[in-house]
Order: structure tokens, then C-alpha cells, then sequence
């Protein structure tokens, strides 16, 4: 049974198919969000305190942080966004950039194993991201996309993700610390898209042995009603062997969905966190940020 | 490709892996329905036509018809409400009754290739709905119990929907002619129950080349939120591959959950329903009745 571990300084999170599904949440992410970029282009980092609390609130178990502000100083600017948000919650992170320099920076200031987005097929981003990720002990997102881009075939895309796998290897990153994103196309444009996404998510699992993670989203993008498509892919994918994905947690669908899917992969023993959750919202349970993961809730760090 | 067809004197539905999700209405029932047991008891179907043309109009594709009232008539009310059902909502319908007797009254009285609702693995049930189901060309719900019960061991049932195919064929059924139902268990008394059930819908679907159905909501039986739960299943279980469930339409999570379904598998060409649906809904889609099957709606049969 697979299991990838990350940390913050003091909490573990596990991803596993025996264990709760994970939401990494998506909302510390400059990109469309102009208010978010200039603050943070300044030094101002009260909403991105702010959208951690929130998200670790509503029930993510991981937070990615993203500083990709166009003429900023990106390595910078994330390490700082590291650090605040580890001032402020303690679930562990994951670094996103696709500045090399940036997830270095990123690494540096973190507290903690975290998970480094992410690797590609590319072969200058193998040869730069890999060795990083193994110096620094990290968990890696691996995307299956290479030169030549993303492949509409899920063969394909399976193959990039064997060899991303194989080239890892060669770092000493063992196969548990890479967490497979297997792309989720949008599904108005490739009607096979949920087809695909299932039997690949099912052969990572079964053929490499890895954790899965994907941006769920991407699958509703120009249909009407977004949040009816998202919450049954997730369901979907979740039943598929998915095991986390990075997603907005302040959705309520999205994190009914999750603990849903717990109860019905078997890995929310008891219901104990469905009951808990529809205990504290009062039967509805559909409105109020509680429940799933209580001990996640701000903790005042006593090294922070 | 398994295609089972089934028929009113007007209208064809067909199961299959390459076909939309299939919504068999299940509000025409008098189980705890003590009012509407009382009037058919008496002979008045006002209530049976209404919940028709209502399930019909939310988007049920066929409609289950059970008679199941203690100490009544049960062949002579089943036939009856099979005629007027049939008189106001053109969908094939299901036949359902655990009396022999008014499952034969039940074909008797309708018009075209029903469902039979329902078989099981037992031998006497073989010997007496088989015969039936083969006399009347219609197809048949297989329940994967036997005389030892329900067994909790997934393979047990497979061994039995097995047992149930071989012996239809001894009476010239085909197997595309089975639906099978692989027994949703409650997921708060057992755990693997919803891993159970996607194991057996994919291999129902590989091993058999069966459609399935199944009771969704047996799986939240005693949990809070049932409709979360609920929705989560049915989007893991159209992941798996079921192609049909009895369950209620008049749930707009359910409805919503299946349009999602179809347009993830691939099943809703262009997601043209989907789109239909949220455009008839004003952009919000799950309090309106319209879109999926708007050729479903009541039309008045000419020799009804």
C-alpha cells in the first residue's frame, strides 16, 4: 500500500488509498486574481494568511501556495508566502512554481517535507526539479505532460508518468513520493476526458503503484453549472482509486463530495467524520465550515 | 456492446454502457406509502398517474410499478395500475411484485417489452419468474441473493448473477436480456459496501457483458444527509460502470448527479442535455424540471 507522507513542523499528512481523501486547497494562487497579486507584489500578506485560515477551516488537509506574479520577484515572493502561511496553519504545503529558482526558494524557507509542484516529462525540468526535490527530501507532483505536450491519448500521458517514475528513481525519489497529476482535459471539448481520467487514474494505481493528484476543475471549464460537473467527476474520480486533488475546499459541494467519498471508499471509519460534520451543521451540513479534519483548525504555532 | 431494450406500444429505452444513465422512477410503491396504499387498495389511481407524469417530467427514462399492499388483490391491482400508468406516460415501465401471480397479471396487461422486477437466484424464484419473463419476451432484473441470503462476500453474488444468466439462457433469455442488481448494502453497517459495489459493476460488466441496476439509496440507509451520500454513490457507481438505477427523480441532486454522470462518461454527445438543461433553468438547473428526456413528456396516447 503506497503511502506518501508530508509534513509541516509539527502535523503528517498521508495520502494512501486507505486513507481519507486529500484536498490540497488551490486559493493562495496569484494568477486572476489581481487584488491577491499587487498585495502580494508589495509585501502585503493578509489575504494569503487569510485564505489559508479559510481553506484549513473548511477542511483542506494541504495548502499549495503560488506566487506566480508576472515581474515580481517570484523566489522571493514565495518563500515569504511559505513562511506566513506556515505561521499560521500547520498543515503541510505544497510549493508550486514553474521557476526552478522559485521552488528552490520555496524549499529553503520551508519548515517541514512538503510536496514540490511540480516535475514534468520535460528533460530540463527532470534534470532541474528532480535533483531539488531529492535534496531537500521532498514529495514531488509529477505531470504527465513532455516536449511534445499533453497527449489527448492516456497511454501516452501513462507512459510520461512511468518514465518521470523511472527518472526519479535514478535521484533516489522513491515511487511513494510521487503523486501522478494524470491531466483532466476540459470534457466540453474531449468527451472522453471522465473516460480517460478513470482508467488512468486506475492503471497509476495498479501498474506504478502511485498517489494521484489533479487540478478537478479543469473538467467543467465552458459548461454551464460548473460545481454539478466538478462534484461528480470528484465522486467519480474518488471511486476511480484518485487520492487527492487541488481544489477550492470552500465549495461546499466539493467538500461534501470528499467526505462522501470517505464514507464510500471505506476510508471514513465509522462515518464518524460524516455524522460529526452533520452533527455540527445541524442536519444540513452543507453550509457551515466543520467537521472533517477539526485538529486541522489554526493552531497558534509555538515556534511561528 | 450489451444493449437491453425495453418498450411501451410507443417508445424504446435502451441500457448500455454507451448509452445515458437510465433513471427508473421508484415513487409508485404503497411500502410506507399508507395513503396511497389505502387508495389503491380502493381502486383509485389519481395518485399512481400523478407521481407517473411526475417522475416522467423530472426525468425518469422507465418507471418501476409495484402493488405490494398486505392482504389485497395484489394481481388485479398490479395489472390496473400497469394500465393506467401506460395511459399517461409513454416510458416502458418495470413490473414489480415478489407474487408470481402478479407479475403474470402484471404482463399480461401491459403494452410492449417491460422489465421484470425481479429475479433472484433462489430455485423456486428460477423456476416460476424465468418461464414467465421467456413466455412474455421481456427482460428481467436479476437480484444477486440466493437461499443462503444476501451474502456479504462480493464474489458470492457474482457467483449467483452467474448462476442466474446460465439458467436463463436454459429458457432462450439472453444474457444483454439481465439486468443485473449487485445488492447495495448500507455503508454505515458495511464498510467495503461501496467498494464492494463498483468491484461487482465492473465485473458484471467485463465478465458478463450485463446491464445493472440497483435500490442507490439503500447505501445511506441511517446516515445523516442521505442525498450526499446518495449523489456521491451514484457518480462512483456510473464511474464503475452501472447503467441504471431505481431511485427517485423528484431529487434534484439525483437528477443533477446523473446529467453529470452522462456528460463524464461520455454518454451525453456534445453535453447538449446538460447544456439544455441549465439554459431551460435559467443558469441554475436543479429546481427546474426540464431538459434531459423532453420527448419523455406526457403525450396522450392515441389508443389509450
Amino acid at each position: 500500500m503506497t503511502h506518501t507522507v508530508m509534513s509541516s513542523a509539527t502535523r503528517e499528512i498521508v495520502l494512501g488509498f486507505d486513507r481519507p481523501f486529500v484536498v490540497i486547497g488551490e486559493r493562495i494562487n496569484p494568477t486572476g486574481r489581481a487584488l491577491l497579486s499587487a498585495e502580494m507584489a508589495a509585501g502585503d500578506y493578509h489575504r494569503v494568511r487569510a485564505d489559508a485560515v479559510a481553506q484549513v477551516e473548511a477542511g483542506a488537509a494541504m495548502l499549495d501556495v503560488n506566487a506566480g506574479i508576472p515581474m515580481a520577484d517570484e523566489p522571493g515572493i514565495l518563500a515569504e508566502a511559505v513562511r506566513q502561511v506556515q505561521a499560521v496553519v500547520d498543515v503541510p504545503l505544497s510549493i508550486d512554481s514553474s521557476i526552478v529558482a522559485a521552488l528552490e526558494a520555496g524549499l529553503e524557507a520551508y519548515d517541514g517535507k512538503p510536496l514540490v509542484n511540480s516535475v514534468t516529462g520535460e528533460e530540463e525540468r527532470l534534470e532541474s526539479v528532480l535533483p531539488l526535490v531529492a535534496r531537500y527530501g521532498a514529495a514531488v507532483v509529477a505531470i504527465t505532460n513532455d516536449e511534445s505536450g499533453i497527449s489527448q491519448d492516456p497511454d501516452v500521458r501513462f507512459d510520461v508518468a512511468r518514465t518521470i517514475v523511472r527518472r526519479a528513481a535514478d535521484h533516489g525519489i522513491l515511487a511513494s513520493d510521487i503523486v501522478v497529476d494524470p491531466l483532466v482535459m476540459p470534457i466540453a471539448a474531449v468527451s472522453a476526458a471522465g473516460r480517460d481520467v478513470m482508467a488512468l487514474v486506475g492503471r497509476l494505481r495498479r501498474e506504478l503503484g502511485v498517489n494521484t493528484t489533479c487540478g478537478a476543475s479543469n473538467i467543467s471549464f465552458g459548461l454551464p453549472n460548473r460545481g454539478g460537473i466538478n462534484a461528480a467527476f470528484l465522486a467519480m474520480a474518488i471511486g476511480a482509486g484518485l487520492t487527492s486533488a487541488i481544489t477550492n475546499p470552500l465549495e461546499p459541494d466539493i467538500l461534501r463530495t470528499v467526505l462522501a467519498g470517505d464514507v464510500l471508499t471505506g476510508n471514513d471509519a465509522n462515518c464518524a467524520a460524516w455524522i460529526r460534520r452533520h452533527r455540527a451543521a445541524n442536519g444540513d451540513g452543507d453550509g457551515a465550515a466543520s467537521g472533517r479534519r477539526r485538529s486541522n483548525r489554526r493552531r497558534a504555532r509555538s515556534g511561528g
